[in-house]
């Protein structure tokens, strides 16, 4: 199964870093391949200040050792040994009619000192993050989700869409980060569901990406538009930025547990602004979005 | 000593904001009062868009109430009422080359349910982030720091500027947020001290504040630059970001605890950049405010 899934990140991030760059037109992937002192390693690929896209990064990880005691506590577990692996990736395209996009499918396992596996699970997802709002993006996105969903359980949509909408949550201004999407994790061999069947699921989830924003990409890329609206991108921006510093757990423990910093942090926005007490005028496409952004919505 | 330290931080904020507005000749601040639901409120005074400073707030808050269940928590008690109060300011000037200053002078009060008085405390500090090194800069601030403190105990300043340095470091980057200054907490009656000497301490530091900053700022706030200094600017601006939302616990405490988002983000830099794995060029003036970044030092 480890196997298996590294095939498939490495091989995915192949196929996602060719169809942005064939989209971009102008900038391409720069690879940065890393070791990891306690084991393991990664292959990152960062792209910046495209035609297309600003900044983005498609990283895979496979790491491996002593789990870090922040991790222990996490977890809940004693000394042990685990083997993590996973494709990461966030898009900032320049165009403000354009979404970021975030997606993310992992894979861990966790051994006794001996070399006893005791655990694994898959986990992952990919959501959506507008600076205006179009519904039929929104709509777009979240059907290829559950067209992928839909073979494998007609329960798994409505309750990944549902933690997607919950974990990408910015409590303090409460409002969620993005449209949403999907998000999963701790999948694991119960119910009657064995480990093939998660892998068969988090694959066709990660093969819907390209499908899922792609068109959209295409779609918005080339609006006209001013610095009315860059501004307003770039102070979404910055909520992106509050949810990853201060909410997401995962960018969190890279920060604490000595992960490759500019791995982690190539998830933030090229530029970024804080305005006090910034409000969009009543009735405005801004506003417009806030309202999506603080009640969400079903999309399908 | 409540009301005493009250007046204080009111007459403080405005000596202060009248002050930067001198300097400033073009923005004023504007003035938020604001009331919290459990108790108390504050004056937010926020200035954007000067001839001196992009960005910046001078904000007192006096509130009460039971102790939230994270700072129950935080602080090791039960079920307890509070008082806090205290000036926070931050000010980020438009000129690369004039450096980011941040202070806050502040006092805490723990009571039992039938208002006994439990604990009180005075807490503060002051530090500077500079975007460049200029090494007479860091001495003043240092030597204003260190004046204020030997008025007091000869072994202060070294203390409390240690604690600064350590306090303001983002871990994750191996690098201090700035040059330090003070930063001293739960100063308490104890030791021959009495809470009338910590007054005394607190306030003298509150009053070197501006003999501390001004002549830096005045120095700096006409140097010209271009589009690299203000680029590095903007990278730096990244860190700062980082340091208050990752690891600065008064923003996430306040973050947590339902505060006023509005008067704790102020804090934030106005545009911020994130670039993926920069350096500064060798041998340049950006590469020299790192190694001390990395290296801190003694000033004076």
């Amino acid at each position: 199964m480890k196997e298996e899934f590294v095939n498939y990140i490495h091989n995915l991030q192949d196929r996602i870093t060719t169809a942005l760059e064939e989209i971009d037109g102008a900038a391409k992937f720069h690879e940065d391949p890393w070791e990891r002192e306690e084991g393991g390693g990664g292959r990152t690929r960062v792209i910046e200040n495209g035609a297309v896209i600003e900044k983005g990064g498609v990283n895979i990880s496979m790491v491996h050792g002593s789990l870090a005691p922040a991790m222990q506590d996490y977890f809940g577990v004693g000394d042990v040994d685990f083997f993590a692996c996973g494709l990461s990736l966030v898009i900032h395209p320049k165009n403000p009619y354009a979404p970021t996009v975030h997606a993310n499918w992992r894979y861990f396992e966790m051994y006794e000192k001996d070399g006893t596996l005791v655990d694994s699970w898959f986990g992952g997802g990919q959501d959506l993050t507008p600076y205006y709002l179009f519904k039929e993006d929104a709509e777009h996105f979240h059907q290829v989700c559950k067209n992928a969903c839909d073979a494998h359980d007609p329960d798994f949509y409505m309750k990944f869409k549902a933690k997607c909408d919950a974990y990408f949550y910015n409590a303090h201004r409460g409002e969620g980060r993005g449209l949403g999407g999907l998000f999963f994790d701790h999948c694991k061999a119960e119910k009657g569901r064995t480990m093939e069947d998660w892998y068969k699921f988090v694959t066709e989830v990660g093969d819907s990406f390209l499908d899922a924003y792609l068109p959209i990409l295409k779609k918005r890329k080339d609006i006209a538009y001013g610095e009315k609206e860059s501004t307003w991108q770039q102070i979404r921006r910055g909520r992106y930025v509050e949810f990853n510093l201060v909410h997401d757990k995962g960018t969190l423990f890279g920060l604490k547990t000595n992960g490759r910093i500019e791995s982690i942090l190539m998830s933030l926005p090229p530029i970024v602004q804080w305005k006090y007490d910034h409000k969009p005028d009543p009735g405005s496409e801004e506003e417009k979005l806030l309202e999506v952004l603080k009640n969400p919505k079903n999309w399908v």
